[in-house]
Formats: structure tokens, sequence, C-alpha cells
């Protein structure tokens, strides 16, 4: 298997069932459906669909049954990523290279797309997965995942202390747990929903959680590397934000070299702790190298 | 049975549980839970959580299972009033008397606090109906009816309508659809939930749901009629805003008698509908005939 193929073969088959779930009924929500779907096909990698997807593969072949929380987990990304972007947030106006939503959009329409999308997750996680006759008990729990790895106790909690509370990020535990909770839970919860709706056993959801645990931060890592040497062409926004909007980040704490060693070693352990599934799990070993990989 | 201190109990049995509901798990998340809990207790008369407890009763006398659901849609309620009252949004100074969310914690910190409501809508439905042991797929048909109602079909959609097609707004089909997905839909959905738990059957929620859908246009046109009549003190807003704002209104299309008995029709419209339950559906229609006489 060629591992960059699959990948596309993945990604296009995220975003066909991106584009079915988000059919509107008729055209009084046609400018609401603009925006949520101009967010959500603005470039983005699909990163934590697919890695959903690939957990549940470890145990279930037949991945297109955990399509509705892939592509769930999707908006709920994209909704954070509106909202985030927000002037009384983070205040950007291009994200991945294009005009933010409310640039696009204006403010009003913008806040409501981020709430349709995290709506839409429910919705579509809920229905598509009655509609696929996906056991009911399973299909509940891989909403109380998703759900609280989306809330206070999750992402929102970990936007809240990067936002108000940067002046107690003074050393690498909390700037660790900024990250588990703000990209990290939604990161986790992908792999874990996976492997929970493909049917793993309590320690074979506990093997997949260490590995996307130590992804997530992984991902974080480099994405603070190459904030400093990354490339303004393929990043889509300007390199040394962070440093410029004095955020703690783990080259500023550790420096580049070391940072580097880190994100290294952060892969090797994600990939050590599903060792155990074999062969099963060699999509999502090729997706961590993959990422220890990237430029952009 | 005396209705209003009955109505009283289950209003504090819903503030209780909402408590209960809302506790966080460690200090980061503190200033995200002061904000969420400074909207959620500010004063609302819980008619949604009310009417599903009491839509459940009359199929089912242990409402307390329905609480989780109860107390999500009381949730998603508030979060959409803290994002509509956003600068962005209608401006809102104050709210039923008090600062808007906004003005006491900043605008990022509101938004985030929408956002954190509709998400614990979500994981109380499903955590705590986990923990009551009720019916999985009842629940995911709850958590559907739910979803679909707060989303683009539902809520999000007659808000938009709200905001950016007023101009359409120009005879009273239009102004009942859009006060049939923004208002509404919550109001129907409410009832829907309660009686689909409670184990109605197709035709039972059918009757069910034809009472909360005239019982929500009663509410909406008297909420027009007190924006005319009513007294500031008592409503917290001052008198006549929708006409300062040029909003479409039931008064402003039919004049404030017509307006007046189309009240009393719609209620006895909801009334007659749920005839068939006889005693059992006693405090639905105490309901009815207490929103009727409100004066604020």
């Amino acid at each position: 298997m060629n591992f960059i193929s699959e990948l596309n073969k993945r990604t296009i088959l995220v975003n066909e069932y991106l584009e079915r779930y988000l059919k509107k009924n008729n055209n009084m929500q046609s400018l609401i459906y603009d925006a949520m779907k101009y967010s959500l096909f603005a470039g983005g990698k699909r990163l934590r669909p697919i890695l959903l997807l690939s957990s549940y593969e470890v145990f279930n072949k037949n991945y297109k049954n955990a399509m509705p929380f892939a592509c769930a987990i999707e908006m709920i990304h994209t909704y954070s990523l509106i909202h985030d972007d927000l002037p009384c947030m983070d205040d950007d106006d291009y994200r991945r290279g294009k005009l933010s939503n409310h640039k696009k959009f204006g403010e009003a329409i913008a806040v409501l797309a981020g709430d349709a999308l995290l709506n839409k997750a429910f919705e579509t996680s809920v229905d598509e997965s009655m509609k696929l006759g996906n056991d009911s008990s399973l299909v509940l729990k891989a909403l109380s995942v998703m759900a609280n790895s989306s809330g206070t106790e999750g992402m929102i909690g970990g936007q809240v202390v990067d936002m108000f509370c940067q002046d107690l990020i003074d050393d690498d535990k909390k700037l660790k747990y900024m990250h588990l909770h703000k990209t990290g839970a939604i990161i986790r919860s992908s792999a874990s929903i996976g492997a929970l709706l493909g049917g793993a056993s309590e320690e074979e959801l506990n093997s997949i959680e260490i590995y996307a645990e130590n992804l997530g931060l992984a991902f974080q890592v480099k994405d603070d590397i190459l904030d400093v040497i990354g490339n303004i062409d393929i990043l889509g926004k300007p390199i040394g934000s962070d440093e410029e909007n004095h955020k703690a980040t783990y080259v500023s704490l550790f420096g580049l070299e070391k940072s580097k060693l880190l994100e290294k070693e952060l892969t090797e352990k994600a990939i050590e702790s599903i060792s155990i599934f074999g062969d099963r799990a060699a999509f999502l070993i090729d997706i961590a190298e993959y990422l220890l990989r990237r430029e952009y």
C-alpha cells in the first residue's frame, strides 16, 4: 500500500461525506450553509477524521460506519477555528491563506456559522449513525467522548487557559496542560471514538489513547517549530506570530533543537504504544511518521 | 393541586439539577463556569424544561428521568440568548434587567460561554441519561430531536432569517415561519422530547407536537403584545424595542386587538389537541392558560 495515495483516497472520501451531510433543506438557510461550507472546505488536512477512521480500522475493516463521527469531529474542529479567528478572540483576518470567516461573511454570520457547525456535529453523528443501524449504546459512548473532549473539560477549557491564563504558563507542565486540552483533546478523542466504535476492549482503547495523546503533543511541538522556521506561502500565516503575541511555545521554553528532539521522542512513544496491534496499526504508524516529516 | 405551587416546585427542582450538572472538575475552568452560570441563573422562567418534564409526565409519572434533557434544553436556550446579545448580533447591554454576558465578562468569554453551554447540553443529556440507565435508542431519538431543533433547520435558521431577511417578512406566513423556527423550534422540541422519552406512541407524539406548536406561537404573539403594552420594570427591556428596530411583529401586522384574539385562539387550539389525554394532561393545560394570563 502506498501511504500517500491511500491518505489522499481517505481525504477525498471524507470530503464527499462532508458534502453529503451538509445538504440544506430549503433556500431560507442558504446564507448560513454558505458560511459553514466556506470554512469547512478551506483546505483542511482532515487529520482528525482520518485518524478516527484509521483507529476504527484497527478493529473493524468497514470504516465507513465511523464516517458520521469522523465528519462530526471535523465540523467541531472547524467551528473552533471560526470562533478563534473572531475579532474579540485572536482577531485573525486570514486562515490557511484565505479570508477568515468573519472577514468574508461578517461577524454575526461567523458566530452563527460556528454555532451551526458545532450543532451539526451532533445532528450528523446521531442521525447518520442511526441510519447506518450502528449499536445505540456504542454510539452514546462515542457521543460522550466527543462532547466531553470539545467542552469545558476539553477544548474550550484549553482555549480559556490559552487566552486568559498565559501568565500562568511559565513551565512545560502548564504548557502541556494547555495543549492537552486545546488541541490535544480533539485529536485524542478522534482516535478514541474510532477505537470505541470499532469494538476495542478497555485495554486496546488505552493503547490507542496513549498513541493519540503523544501524537497530539508531537503535532503541537511541530506547529511551534514551524511557527519559527516555517514558510508563509505554505503555512498561510505570518511566521513568528506566536512570538509576536508573546505566547509561550515549546520553542520559547526549550529552544529549537530540543523541541525537534522532543517531537521525535513523542512520535516514537506514540508508535511504541500501538506496536501490540502489529500490521493492523500500520496506517496509524504511517500517519505518525508522516506528521513528523511534515513541513507545513 | 395548586398550579402555582407545583410550578414553583418544578422550577426549584430544575435549578437544583442545573447546579448539579454544572460542577467544574478543577479550578482552571472557573472563569468559563462563572460566565455560564451567570446567564443560566439570571432569572429564567424555566418554561422549556418544565414543558419537557410535564410532557414526559403525561406518559410516565417519574419525570426525573427526563431531567438531563430538561436541563440540556435550558442550556441551549441560554446559549442562544448570550450569542444573540453580542455586539455583532442584537447588541443588547441588558437581559432580564441584568448586564448581558459580554457586558459582564467581555466578548471573548461570552462567545466561549455560549459555545460551552451548547456543548454542555450534549454532555449532560448523553452522560446523565446513561447514568440513569435510560433506554439507549430512545435517548438517541431524543438527541436527534434536540439537535435538529436547535440547528440550521431550527433555531439557528430562524435567527438567520430574523437578522438578515427582515425585508422578506411582509406577511403573516413569513412571520410565522420565522417564529416557528427561531423560538418555536425549541419550545416544540421540549414537548416532543418529553413525550418521546416517556414512551408516547406516534399518534400521541403528534398531539403533543400540535399542542407545543400552538403554545409556542401564542407565546410569541404575547411577547409582541407585551413589547407594546408591557412594563419595563417587569419585562427588563425597553418597551417598544421591536418597533424601534423596525422588526415585523404580530402587533405591527394585525394590530393590538386582533393579536390578543389570535393569542387566545392559539391557546385554545393547543389545549384542544391534548384533550385526548384527559386528566393526565392537566398540568400542560394549566401551563397554556397560565401563559395566556402572563403579564411579563
